[in-house]
């Protein structure tokens, strides 16, 4: 199993390094996952804004050569790992501007005339690792789910991927927030996951 | 009654432009609105990325002097306008990278220990004009609401803005869109708006 990890915070001074970190020693002990690579989209210096205007044609995006790099990530990883805190309730416009730009049409999905569209990255699986400084409980029942629906129900699931997994980490700004039992808790799953 | 326009789409070649061009004349011919000011971020050239390091300190970021110019916007406005196309279920990474930044703490709101958090924009009032592939319906039975709750719940309110009014214009790529009537109900309500 191949798997890319897409890491979204401004520093590696962070929880959320941490988490990634546990990730990878998880990832590394685990027999099922062969081959790892890793895009630091701050580190990377990735523009996360989408362009399109009169020479740069929006249904060109799925060959935009600026972007290859990344869909030939996506194209070769098995499982994909987002490692992201979230900020009013999503993820940082960070990775909404790789996910504005690299689920292009005709990469992510193909429109079908008159049907529902067909998704383009069927077999591949998600695993969404996200940090919030309030409760857990918080976006289950304040916000209706939201955080949840946009990643997988929205996009996810619309590109054909249907395994999504969720870990949601509340009260991680509290010296209460149990941070060294949950990044245990991702070092076994990582350690473990075999598909 | 003074306003500030928020216009995030790449290109002026849009739909989303004559909708900024007749939030513009609706609000030319409303006697209530004494003032407009527009915040093109496209054009503007904003820089979407939130960062903050050993340097820069998160907890400065309400005095930062690279946004300065737009916290005084926000300051100066009686009514905010956001412009957008719904893209993923949400608005585009550059309009999610202004609210990263902009939404600060002491700014936006003000923790309070042990109580919820108190909004700093009150009295304000927000129009979010929204434009979608989709059909109408979707957000609310398919998404859950998840845009409205992003913006309204999760941001607005949270700030202290509870005036908060929505037009989600769906079907906008398709030739039976009514768009016609759409852009002129946009007209017409910026005509009248009064608070």
């Amino acid at each position: 199993m191949k798997m890319l990890i897409v890491y979204t915070y401004p520093n590696h001074n962070s929880l959320n390094y941490e988490f990634f970190q546990r990730v990878m020693e998880g990832s590394s002990d685990n027999p099922h996952i062969t081959e790892i690579k890793v895009l630091d989209l701050y580190e990377e210096g990735f523009n996360p804004l989408l362009v399109f205007n009169e020479q740069k044609r929006r249904r060109d995006m799925h060959t935009d050569p600026g972007t290859e790099k990344y869909r030939k990530q996506i194209t070769w990883a098995d499982k994909i790992v987002f490692i992201y805190p979230i900020w009013w309730g999503r993820p940082p416009a960070m990775l909404m501007g790789y996910i504005d730009q690299l689920f292009a049409s005709n990469f992510a999905y193909k429109d079908k005339k008159g049907h529902f569209p067909e998704g383009l990255l069927k077999g591949k699986s998600v695993v969404c690792v996200s940090t919030m400084k309030g409760p857990t409980f918080y976006p289950l029942f304040w916000l209706n789910n939201a955080h949840k629906i946009l990643m997988k129900r929205v996009l996810f699931n619309f590109v054909g991927i249907k395994k999504v997994k969720f870990f949601e980490f509340g009260n991680m700004e509290s010296p209460k927030g149990k941070q060294a039992k949950k990044l245990e808790k991702i070092y076994s799953y990582f350690k473990k996951v075999n598909n």
